[in-house]
């Protein structure tokens, strides 16, 4: 397949590289910079441009992985094209492709990407969908080259498992950061909290997260819980964030 | 080292394996239920015993690792003992114990334990800390055999760890288990995110979490937040939540 990314963010970053390790051929990269377009096809040998009448309109595949609000500008440029158009957002729905262009898809790889940090796709679920049965066996032909977990998803799914993968990764990562706000404002490293987070997280592996809660709020300790909301006294932002999910832990059934 | 152990519970449990697979000896276990006691006396070799007047007056290490609003008691019976005292918590005072045994320390490992899975104490960062520098020594020596990560910490310090403990590992787990609710509410099951708990959390251990922050909220996207905060709309508690955090990932500097 002949493959246009349109986007050279984390996830087309890191979605073009294992394509391209797949053997898939990615014949151009837009962005509106172009230096950010060179940037990724420096690493999988495609044209640069950042000139949306200059995409090639005889590709297989177009793969839009831009800013959701952005995508229907995108995908309008598109609107002659007998390709594929897919876009990578986990809220945005089809419609936003299918009102404009002819064959329309959702490539949605689950997972967050960090320009510094390589991932393999291999265990990276895939949800896919399409406007037809057709484009949704070559999403899926595709999807299954580079993943081993492919999931065809409906619009209204893909955006729960987006929603919840918000509560699973989004917010975790933010409490790791005011958890090392409170070890810096103590003279302490974020060093010694790490071995804790890898095991939080390889717990839920092979547990559901409600059989394995641990901490003052699960066991109804309410020393502790009144104590440590005294040490986030001149933290207020911190003390309501701990009021707020040692409430929501004890609302949960035991 | 001749240890009795008080206390038959998670920390009880995994850190009497790591000592005893290091050839300590503990030669008792306490528990208030002499089942529970029995349970891990069958696994160690000890004595199991459910009475604190039968506990051994001539172990050099006597380890309390009860709940926290009982050390106190449990100290209570070990005034005349000559051996070294010393408590798993993360959040009581050495004071609890010095004010009633002659040699009082903290050993405090900072993971979180689940009966139904075994853990490495090789990387456990243990927190300790003595009443003198000659039992500081002790349990320096004991900590090193377990774990390859020792700190010594006075007990404001250990405090504000346990602090961070409950945002870098009892929130995040408490958020798995809402996004495990939303993908249930509709129909999805707890595996598909499971990849991404893995890598967020994989991230932290070479970055610091306020520079790969990913989400909605960092990239002030509205148009999603508002779509997130609409689908909540019949989860009021986890609506606030979601309001919360995503308002706090916001006030971060970039």
């Amino acid at each position: 397949m002949k493959i246009v990314l349109l986007g050279s963010g984390n996830v087309a970053t890191h979605l073009a590289k294992a394509l391209k390790s797949k053997g898939e051929e990615i014949v151009q990269v837009y962005s509106q910079n172009l230096d950010n377009a060179s940037l990724l096809t420096q690493l999988i040998g495609a044209e640069a441009i950042a000139d949306l009448n200059e995409v090639k309109q005889d590709a297989d595949l177009y793969i839009i992985s831009v800013k959701d609000d952005a995508i229907g500008t995108v995908a309008a440029s598109l609107k002659k094209v007998n390709g594929l158009v897919v876009h990578t957002s986990g809220t945005t729905d089809i419609d936003v492709l299918a009102s404009q262009v002819r064959k329309a898809g959702v490539f949605y790889p689950l997972q967050t990407f960090s320009k510094s940090k390589e991932v393999s796709f291999e265990n990276i679920p895939l949800c896919i969908e399409a406007s037809d049965s057709d484009q949704l066996a070559i999403l899926s032909n595709l999807a299954h080259k580079i993943s081993s977990q492919v999931y065809e998803l409906d619009g209204e799914k893909r955006k729960v498992l987006h929603l919840a993968a918000v509560f699973a990764c989004n917010f975790p990562n933010h409490l790791y950061a005011l958890a090392n706000k409170i070890l810096n404002q103590n003279g302490l490293d974020f060093e010694i909290i790490r071995p804790l987070i890898a095991e939080t997280a390889d717990k839920v592996m092979a547990n559901l997260p409600e059989n394995v809660q641990t901490g003052p709020a699960v066991r109804d300790d309410e020393n502790t819980l009144n104590k440590h909301l005294s040490m986030l006294n001149d933290m207020p932002e911190l003390q309501n964030i701990y009021q707020t999910l040692s409430n929501s832990i004890k609302l949960m059934p035991k």
